[in-house]
C-alpha cells in the first residue's frame, strides 16, 4: 500500500457514485499530487485520469503522480467524454458551482455529493502530506525568527506583515496560507483585526497570526509578545501565562479517541478556572491541510473523534475589548495516540523585545 | 447620480429576479463597497441590505457604503429572512456552490442566474473603481522600480518574486493579484512558467509578470529586460522591438466601438507582418477589476464592444520554445473614446541592467 498517497479506490467506493468528476484545484492536487490552475480528475472503478491542457501536459507527464493516476491531454470536453456512460456522478457540492452543475445535468448525468467522502479521506493525512505541512511550519517559524530583529519602533502593522511574508517567500514558501494578521497594542483584542497603518510604540503588545504554503499545504501559527516592557503589563503577563498554560495543556492531554469537544474543553475549562473563559470567544482549533480551515473542528459543538494522522491548530485566546488580546497557536499532528506540535523553533515563554 | 458606486436599481431591474441573494466576497464588495470574509447582500426593488456578523458589524456601520445600502447584523438565517416572500431569486451561477443552491431550493425558492447582469455592470468601472485600479498600478510600478537595483547575479526566481511582493506590500498593497511569475533565460518562453529555483546568470533575459491589490482591485503588468548584455542578444532585441511596437500600437489605435477581436487584431496583424504571429500563442488581453480575469476579453474570438470605463490588459507576447520569451503588458482604461495606460512610471525601451 502506498502510504504517500490517498487510497483512491476507497474514496471511490465510499462515494457510492459511478464516477467522480473533480475540477477544483486543491481536490485535484489531493487526488493526484499534481497542481495546475485548470484541469479535471475522473475517478472510476477502473482508473483515475488526470486531464490537463497543453500548458500542463508536459509537467504532468514528468510529475511523480499518486499511484495509478493516468494523464490525458484535453479540457472539459475530454473530461466529459470520460464520464459518458456513467449515471451517478460524484461532485463536491460545497465547491462545484451551479453553472457547471447545470451543464452536467443537461448531459443527462445525475449528480451526487462526494464531498463528505473526500472530507473523511482528507481528515487523516498521509506521510507525504505531514511532511509538507511540517515544512510549511518550519518556514513560518524560521521567518518569524528572522522578523523579530527587524521590528522597530514606528513600523506599521502592514510593513511588519510585508517583512514576515517576504521572509516566508524567501525561505521557499509559495505564498501565505491566509491574510497575515499583525495587531499592535489594543488592536490585538479584535480576534480578526485587519492589519493596518497603526504604528508600533514602546510598550505595545504585538500579536501576529501567520502561515504559509508549501506545495499547497498550509501552516498556521500565532505569537503574542511585548515590544519593550513599560512596567504597565502586569495584567497582560498574567493573561499571557494563562493562555500559554491552556495552550500547553492541550498538547499534553489530547489523546486519540477524544472528540473535538473534549479537546476544546481542556483549554476552556482551564481558562474557566481562572475566570477567563468568557474572553475566549472562538473555538480552540480547526483542521489544517490543503485548506487553512479543514476538519476536524475543535469546538464546544463538535463531536469528531481525534485520531492519528489528523492535523489541527491549538489556538486558545483571551480578548478583553479595547485593552488586551493574547493568542498562542501551534499547528499540531496526532501520532501514536498523542498530539505533537510541528512548532519547536520559536519559544513560547513571553518574548520581550 | 452617484458616479462612485454601481447603480443598484439598474442591476436589480436587469436581473429580472424578484430579489438578488449575493454571498461571494468580491460581489458583495462590488455592490456595497464593503469587504468582509463573510456576509450577504440582498437586493430588492425596495432596498439593498448588507448582512454581516458581529465581527464586522461595527466596521460596516462606520464604513462609507454605496448609496442606499442598509446594514443589518446576522448571518445566513437573517439573510434568508430577507428573501422570504420573494419567488425568483437571482444568484451568480458561476460562483454560488451547489450546496447553497440546494439549500435555497429547499426553501421553495426558484433560482435564476444574475451573473450576466453583474458582469455587464462590472464591465464599466466607476470613477472610484478606476482610482483604486490606478493606485494598484502605481504601487506595482513603484515596486518594480525598487526591485531593479536589488537584482543580482545568482538570485533565484523565487527570491526575486519575494522581493517584488515585499515592495508591493510595503508600498501599501493588500497582497498580490495573482501568483507572481519570474522567468529567467529560456524559462520566459513558457507563458505560464512556474517561478522556481533557477538562478540568474549574466546575459539572461528576465520576464516578470506581476500585480497587486488595493481595496480588492487588481493591477496587472509584465516587463521583460536583460540582465547584462552578453552580445548574443540580437534576435532577442529584434523580437523585443516588435513586441513593444505591437503593444504600443494597441494603445494608439484602440477606440471605443471596436470589438475585443479588433483590438487583438491590431497586435496580431502587426506581428504577422513580421512573421511572428505564430509565436503569439495567447490572447491580447483580459478585463481587470475585482478579479484579475474579467471582461472584456481581447481575443480573436470575442466580439465584445470596447467602451469608456472599461479596464483591460494589453499584453502581446512572442514565445520561441526553449529559447526566447518576450511579453510587455500594461493595464489600460478607456476614456474619451480612447485607450490610456495606467502605467507611465516604468520605461518600456529595453532595460539592460
Amino acid at each position: 500500500m502506498d502510504m504517500l498517497a490517498p487510497n483512491l479506490q476507497i474514496i471511490y467506493q465510499n462515494s457510492r457514485a459511478d464516477a467522480l468528476f473533480i475540477e477544483q484545484d486543491f481536490l485535484r492536487r489531493y487526488l493526484t499530487g499534481f497542481y495546475s490552475t485548470d484541469g479535471y480528475v475522473v475517478l472510476t472503478a477502473e482508473k483515475c485520469v488526470l486531464v490537463v491542457d497543453s500548458r500542463y501536459i508536459e509537467a504532468a507527464r514528468k510529475a511523480h503522480l499518486a499511484e495509478g493516476v493516468e494523464v490525458r491531454e484535453g479540457s472539459y470536453t475530454a473530461a466529459l467524454e470520460l464520464i459518458k456512460g456513467y449515471k451517478r456522478i460524484g461532485v463536491p457540492y460545497p465547491f462545484i458551482n451551479l453553472s457547471r452543475a447545470e451543464t452536467l445535468k443537461k448531459e443527462g448525468l445525475e449528480l451526487v455529493d462526494c464531498m463528505e467522502t473526500l472530507k473523511c479521506a482528507m481528515l487523516t493525512k498521509t506521510d507525504r502530506e505531514l511532511a509538507l505541512i511540517a515544512r510549511a511550519c518550519d518556514i513560518a517559524e524560521d521567518a518569524f525568527l528572522r522578523l523579530l530583529p527587524q521590528i522597530k519602533e514606528g513600523i506599521c502593522e502592514r510593513e511588519t506583515a510585508a517583512l514576515l511574508e517576504y521572509e516566508m517567500r524567501a525561505l521557499g514558501a509559495e505564498g501565505v496560507s491566509f491574510d497575515t494578521i499583525v495587531a499592535f497594542g489594543a488592536n490585538g483584542s479584535v480576534p480578526h483585526h485587519e492589519t493596518g497603518e497603526t504604528r508600533l510604540r514602546f510598550g505595545d503588545a504585538v500579536l501576529i497570526d501567520f502561515g504559509c504554503k508549501t506545495q499547497g499545504y498550509c501552516s498556521d501559527c500565532t505569537r503574542t509578545f511585548l515590544f519593550g516592557d513599560d512596567k504597565k503589563h502586569e495584567k497582560f503577563k498574567e493573561i499571557y501565562a494563562h493562555v500559554l498554560a491552556a495552550h500547553t495543556l492541550v498538547q499534553e492531554r489530547v489523546t486519540a479517541g477524544m472528540t473535538g469537544h473534549d479537546a476544546d474543553a481542556i483549554a476552556r475549562n482551564y481558562l474557566k478556572e481562572h475566570g477567563l473563559d468568557k474572553y475566549f470567544t472562538h473555538s480552540l482549533g480547526h483542521g489544517i491541510g490543503l485548506q487553512i480551515h479543514e476538519y476536524p473542528l475543535l469546538s464546544p459543538r463538535k463531536e469528531e473523534i481525534l485520531q492519528d494522522g489528523m492535523v489541527f491548530s491549538d489556538e486558545p485566546g483571551v480578548y478583553i475589548a479595547g485593552e488586551i488580546g493574547v493568542r498562542i497557536e501551534d499547528s499540531l499532528y496526532m501520532k501514536g495516540g498523542k498530539a505533537h506540535t510541528f512548532m519547536k523553533k520559536t519559544q513560547k515563554n513571553l518574548i520581550i523585545l
